[in-house]
This record gives structure tokens, C-alpha cells and sequence, in this order.
């Protein structure tokens, strides 16, 4: 590209000099117990990483066990917001805003406040927006609290297949989108495209040989993968220029994430316009016409996905 | 939408209060007479408008007749250069910026200067850059210089039919994929959307049931589709939000595509490099990052058609 004007980031402290897209560690890491009732997950339906841990809160059963918040799916410039609660308000801790728990935990916070978070009411602190770990939290940890004939999302036999599996989701899918949209040089952006859709063939081939990711069964990989699957053609195909195919031009692939969508927990917490709001009006270095595509078709996740 | 903060229009000038873009008039409108070589037709491969004159050139075999100039497919703050010209100057004229030319002609003229451009050698004027125009004066002014055997593009008995389907493609398809593109609200947005997949699908279903347009032969109907169809998966789909489908999931304007495409003058004078640069890098106020995405495979414009 001839072209090499600045182009500002849309979250410059994550940003290399390079223009690659460096996501920064999670702030909290304490360990979250068994305990039902104790802890509230934070969460934005339009967010993968918190919709990871809603969908899992789900399958499992744990909704009594672990109260769900959901904030506005469009951030302001002091970053997500209880407006969807009366008056504006958190029910649970009275804040306006996400970032006033965190800064209540961390007062010399100064990261980006990021869902899911989990806060503790007994502690009243955040005790963790730790993402990766937290499914398998709530898979391992959470057990004592599951529902009666609960899926064992976390199989011990498959663990080191799902650890290794999962960080390859995480670096080229999960976290690959977003290196492709966020990158702020052309050659960080190739990268990563790169790197996606070669992921992508692979994950289609594997998607043709058995119904989920490690067999016959629900795990926790296959809840990771959908969260960014499901988000592809609405918001990652077009804002993140993630446009070699859309999902629905892989057979495989596109058959599971429907089949994963009619499934009890999946579609029921996918919510499209949260998603396309959030990333269409928030990302205003990226959009700022603010503009929110009318496409596609939201109606094509209920057609026949042919498998199982 | 909740959302209602100001949207910077791209340009500003051609933006309604209702936020709907508002193509500015044609400035100049002049008659061109059949002299070989008296005019040149300043164009850019980026262009559709002025893609259609380029093509209907090729057709003709007004090669000769009709010198072509390729501008820089990135426009600068001072607009359309000549940078890929031996030390950027048009070697016509001199000129290092099509503005030099419009400003030649009117000192006055203070609106976006245009491709394509019409230069009068004689009188050293831009004569016309009255683009719906131009592909009809090629078409039929310029018969005399047509290449033995050329096709007419804009027989007599059609006119009618032409004149009243290429009314239809502009305001919902030529244009309507600007409209939604340079939309500053959203409503204004969905209008055009709206608009413009209506028309698709009529003209899916014509196409089902013709090789092309108007029949069996090709006219200026299709060349004017045809610069659209071979932007929108590339550039429409996601930088204008034209995402309820791509062109490749309508089969039968998809397939009619590629046969133009195969056809000598239409895929010979389209050039995607151009195309991606000049849409994603020059309109900063809807791509900012300016990154080209790499999708989708041209490749694909060569796959089988299954037409005629």
C-alpha cells in the first residue's frame, strides 16, 4: 500500500507499533467458589466473551445460582452502562457504570473495562474478568451446582485436547476477528486474515467428519467457537473486513453453527441487535458513520442445518 | 436507533438535512461531435460511472478514436491526480490535478470534480462530464468511427425499454448502493437498502429468464449493471452496508455477471486493485483505518457461469 497516512486505533494502548491489535491481560484472576447466589456475572449479549459464559450458565442450569446483569450494548465514552436497569441503575451495587466496580476493586485501574465480570456481593469487589477461565469455572469448579443431568462441557479424558484446541480457537477465531478490525496497518491486518481463514478450512474439515468439535458432545470448545461464529456475517464479515467468505459459504461450518443455534442456550441468548448495535455504533474509529447494516438475513439461522 | 450524534457527511456539500445523499448535477453537458481524436476521455478504473464510458469504448473500438487517461484511483485532498503519469503530469494537457482542467473551464466551479471528464483538444475545455450521457453519445454520435461490425448497444426499437430500465438502475442500483453508502442517518440508510434489494431481486428474476436485459444481445443497460454487480461483493457489500446478500448468493445475476465479465471489454478494463483502493482508502469519513480488505477471491469471477 502506497498509502501510509497514521491511522489512529480504536483502543491505541492495545496497539503495537507494528498497527497488530494486542489485547491486554485480564485485570482479575481470583478464584471464584461454589457458592449459589454469591457472585453476579456482568455480562453484554453482544460481547463473545461474556456470551461464552451466559451460554454455559445456561446448559448447565446455574441460573439461580449465578444472577445475570446486562449492560447497554452501546458504551459511552466512560464505557458500558446500566441504562437497560431502572433509573440507569445496577440493582445489585447502585452504579451508573461498569468501570465504577472496577475502579471500586482496583482503584488505580486503567485498562479497558471489559464483561464478563464477575463480582462477588459478599466481598463487594470484582473478583474476576478472567474470560478463558471462567467457562471452565463454571464447568469444574461450579459442578455442585448444576442442574440434574447437566452435560459435562469439560470431560476430563478430553481436557488437554479441548486446552489445546481452544488456544488455537482463541488466537486465529476468537481473537482473530478482532486482530483483523482492530489492526491499524495494512500487513497487521493480512496477518491475521490470514491466519483466520486458514483456521477457518481447517475447522471446516473437522466439522465434516463428526457433529461438534471433539465428537458426539457439547464442549466447551464448541461454545467458544459459536460466539464467534455467530456474530461472523452479521459484524465480522463487513466492520472487521474478515470478507474472504462469509460463514455461510462453508458448508460444514455454517450447518453447525445452526445446528448449535436450535440448541436450548445457544439461540436463546444470541441477540443480533445488541451485537450489531454494539459493534456498528460503539467502534467509532472503525464506523463512524455509526450506520448499523440492515444485513443479512437474521431468518437464515432457523433454516434446516442438516446435520446431527 | 437511539443513537442520534451528528454523522460527518463524505461530502458534504451533496448530503440532505434527512441525511440522504444527494448526487450533485452533471457541470458540464456539452454536445461531443464524431471527430477521431479531437477528445479524450479522462477516466478512473476505480469509477463506475466512468467504467461505463471505458467499456462502451472497448465494444466500439473507439480505442483509437478516443484517447483514454487513467487517474490515480486514490483521490488527496486536491482530488483526482495524475501520479501514475510520467512525473505526475497528464501528458495531454499537463495538468497534475482533473481539477486544473475543470478550473480551466469554470473558474467558477466549486463542486467535487468528477470522472469521467471529456477534454476538448480544440478548445481546450472540459466539454462534458455528463456521464449517463457519454455512454449513449459513444453509442450513437459516434457511429461512424465504430469498428466494423460493433454492436449497437442502443438500437433504435429499444430505446424506450433502455431509457426506462436504465432510469430504474440508477436511482436503486448505480446510485442506490451510494445512497446507502454515504447515508448519514439511518433511516436514510434503510431507504436506499431497502430499495436497492427490491431491484435486485426484480432484476434476478428477468434474468432468469434472459441472457441479457433486453434479450439476446447486449446493450448499455447492461454495461451500466455490470459496473455495479462487478463493485458490489468487493466494495458495496461491506464498506456501503449493501450486506442482505452478496451478489455471489443471487444465481442468476451472479452467473450473468460472470458471462459479461468473460466477455471481451468488461472483465479486459475491470481492475479490483484500483477498485478496493480507491473506495476504502479515499472516503476516511467511512473508513478511517484505511485498510483494503482482501476478500473476496477475485478468482471466483473466472468460475464457470453456466450462461448462453
Amino acid at each position: 500500500m502506497e498509502d501510509m497516512r497514521e491511522t489512529a486505533a480504536q483502543f491505541s494502548r492495545e496497539s503495537a507499533p507494528s498497527g497488530e491489535f494486542v489485547r491486554q491481560p485480564n485485570r482479575f484472576t481470583d478464584p471464584v467458589t461454589a457458592e449459589a447466589g454469591r457472585y453476579v456475572l456482568y455480562a453484554s449479549l453482544a460481547c463473545p466473551w461474556a456470551h461464552r459464559s451466559i451460554i454455559v450458565r445456561e446448559l448447565l442450569g446455574l441460573q439461580e445460582a449465578l444472577p445475570l446483569r446486562i449492560v447497554d450494548p452501546i458504551r459511552d465514552e466512560k464505557g458500558w452502562r446500566f441504562t437497560l436497569d431502572p433509573d440507569g441503575r445496577d440493582p445489585v451495587t447502585g452504579a451508573l457504570y461498569l468501570s465504577e466496580l472496577y475502579l471500586g476493586t482496583d482503584p488505580a485501574f486503567e485498562g479497558r473495562v471489559t464483561v464478563p465480570a464477575v463480582w462477588d456481593t459478599v466481598t463487594s469487589r470484582v473478583v474476576s474478568n478472567d474470560y478463558p477461565r471462567l467457562t471452565l469455572t463454571w464447568e469444574t469448579t461450579f459442578a455442585p451446582l448444576h442442574r440434574p443431568g447437566a452435560p459435562d462441557l469439560y470431560p476430563e479424558p478430553l481436557r488437554a485436547e479441548i486446552d489445546a484446541l481452544n488456544d488455537e480457537l482463541f488466537r486465529d477465531v476468537n481473537n482473530g476477528v478482532y486482530r483483523c478490525g482492530f489492526a491499524t496497518t495494512q500487513s497487521a491486518y493480512e496477518a491475521a486474515f490470514h491466519a483466520l481463514f486458514a483456521r477457518l478450512d481447517v475447522l471446516e474439515e473437522r466439522l465434516g467428519e463428526r457433529r461438534y468439535l471433539h465428537g458426539d458432545a457439547i464442549t466447551d470448545s464448541d461454545v467458544r467457537l459459536y460466539t464467534t461464529l455467530v456474530r461472523f456475517d452479521a459484524v465480522y464479515h463487513g466492520h472487521f473486513k474478515c470478507n474472504l467468505r462469509k460463514l455461510a459459504e462453508y458448508p460444514h461450518l455454517w450447518g453447525y453453527a445452526r445446528d448449535l443455534y436450535r440448541t436450548p442456550g445457544f439461540g436463546s441468548t444470541t441477540d443480533f441487535d445488541h451485537i450489531k448495535r454494539h459493534y456498528y455504533v460503539t467502534h467509532e474509529r472503525i464506523n463512524p458513520t455509526r450506520i448499523v447494516p440492515l444485513g443479512p438475513d437474521p431468518a437464515l439461522w432457523e433454516t434446516p442445518h442438516g446435520r446431527g
